[in-house]
């Protein structure tokens, strides 16, 4: 992983806050919401939807600040890019995601577009249906990348949902290339199956040539290669990346990386609130692969991770990870 | 009560977003925090300790305010009056008291003091510490007390907090003027036992000359009559006022009624966050009155509605509680 870092991880993602509310079935039709999925709504649509929505509680999110939150919160050293506005969700954003630990230099977005904000409806089953409002996110771009942090972190991670505003994805090339120019790893998280098909062209050029870890649940990861089986996706992504961790909910996760495959299984728990699970599992990952951990116990530090954030609400963890980690692994 | 009215209950009271996060007995020591008190802070206070807090979660908040959103899950007909500023957590708290079924007519606060927020430390043994920054709710007057609203609710209840921003005293009295023209009731909460220490006098005398109907702990009456039992505390309640509800915690309220007293056990639950049990045990009192059940009903709703809230974290109930309270009551 080239010299050594300041940075074990550096995230880069869509800075947002989630609301999030109880819902049932029924709010879901009548909104035409797809149960599960992340969709990209305007600011018009985000402020009917909102309007329509039950009480709700606001935290920080955003799919790779909450990897950062996790990921400094086992004890990595992490840094995190990100565009919010100068406005009271912004200030929110930033107060939880350094609280938690990480590194966030990014100057904050004057003007009148606010702070992207996520709505979530989570069903009675712990599933979590998102309307994301991007907001100032989409002002993120390649000014943002500063190259000499890219070039000071042992990987930098992408989120898939940075694929949506389009200046991002300049941004996203350019901190890969700044990476491999100083010896590090890049990561990307496919993030959604619908974020993938929006930009199945892109992701699929961009695993192949410019990421050497990708994260992907089964779903993500056969949207990705169009194969409707598992196996095929996962020999698909052997193929094109150096470490590849596939996860597969109460299943565990398997872990491709070169001919080697590892299976990890899930560690139980109470599901109340699916929202995060991928997000904390790449970062128990990302924090033990820095940390120089066995590919076996990577994934187990995902699986504790996630565990810990599927088992409340919200994507953020609650509980001392560190302690949970030390308990599981000794 | 007077002729029918539009509303059952209107709740006069400071509209406070809160924003919760856990911290540990140091951080309180350090930052001279009275465990379980609220304390109030200035704008520069805030910060700084919103600066040194871990993560937090934002939720709408506000006594008042939470015991409107209880009466109205309980199918009250409730109304609200208070004031946020015209800023992104001002939008935040009324949403979510429109959201759940509460008239909100208040006008936002425009200019630059913020919608107020409230600090909370969890600490490990679930108990609360919270530091107010009144912000908007400063603004609050007699300005603002629509007095053909007040004569539109059969009781007008306000809180104790309202004693803490000086205009709000002017308006508490133009609202209980406003109600008793009407033939309405009024009903107080004492809040805090420190808020009452800081307005004692101003309390006894409203108590004795304007208040029908008196919420409080055990702790706060004792404080507002200064006196160290209960009973003698309770006796001087039944002199001041009609009709007095005193919670005991897990022992249960006592109503008083003239020379009647009613004793009403707790109902048994998991105790999470002791946060909003007053102010749902309230709600659920008025929300019976208002229905004009027996003293016994209403206050057996109180503790149905505060034994839902005490059970999970956060002041705003989660369940259905008019299911919860058709189950109870039959």
């Amino acid at each position: 992983m080239g010299s050594s870092a300041r940075f074990n991880i550096l995230g880069i993602g869509n800075a947002i806050v989630d609301v999030v509310a109880r819902a049932d079935e029924a709010f879901l039709s009548k909104h035409a919401m797809h149960k599960g999925a992340m969709t990209l709504v305007d600011a018009e649509t985000a402020e009917a939807i909102y309007a329509a929505m039950p009480p709700g509680q606001e935290s920080s999110g955003g799919s790779v600040a909450n990897s950062c939150a996790v990921a400094a919160g086992l004890g990595a050293r992490v840094a995190y890019l990100g565009k919010v506005a100068a406005d009271q969700l912004g200030e929110v954003f930033g107060h939880d995601i350094r609280s938690a630990g990480v590194f966030f230099p990014s100057a904050p977005l004057t003007g009148v577009v606010p702070t992207a904000r996520c709505l979530i409806l989570v069903t009675p089953d712990g599933q979590r249906t998102m309307n994301t409002f991007l907001g100032a996110c989409v002002a993120f771009g390649e000014d943002d990348v500063d190259e000499a942090l890219v070039a000071d972190a042992a990987v930098t991670y992408l989120e898939g949902y940075l694929f949506d505003p389009p200046a991002a994805q300049a941004a996203f090339r350019k901190a890969a290339a700044a990476a491999h120019a100083a010896g590090r790893l890049v990561a990307l998280s496919l993030s959604d199956a619908f974020c993938v098909g929006r930009h199945r062209a892109a992701f699929r050029d961009l695993v192949s040539g410019h990421v050497d870890i990708l994260f992907a649940n089964q779903v993500e990861v056969c949207s990705l290669y169009e194969v409707n089986d598992f196996v095929s996706a996962a020999e698909a992504a052997r193929q094109d990346v150096s470490l590849a961790a596939l996860t597969r909910s109460e299943d565990g996760s398997v872990i491709l990386y070169g001919d080697e495959t590892v299976t990890v299984p899930a560690v139980p728990t109470q599901v109340v609130d699916t929202t995060g699970a991928g997000d904390a599992y790449a970062a128990g990952f990302l924090a033990g692969l820095t940390a120089k951990q066995p590919l076996a116990v990577c994934g187990r530090l995902g699986s504790i991770a996630a565990a810990e954030v599927i088992s409340h609400y919200g994507a953020r963890p609650e509980a001392d990870l560190k302690k949970l980690a030390k308990a599981a692994l000794g």
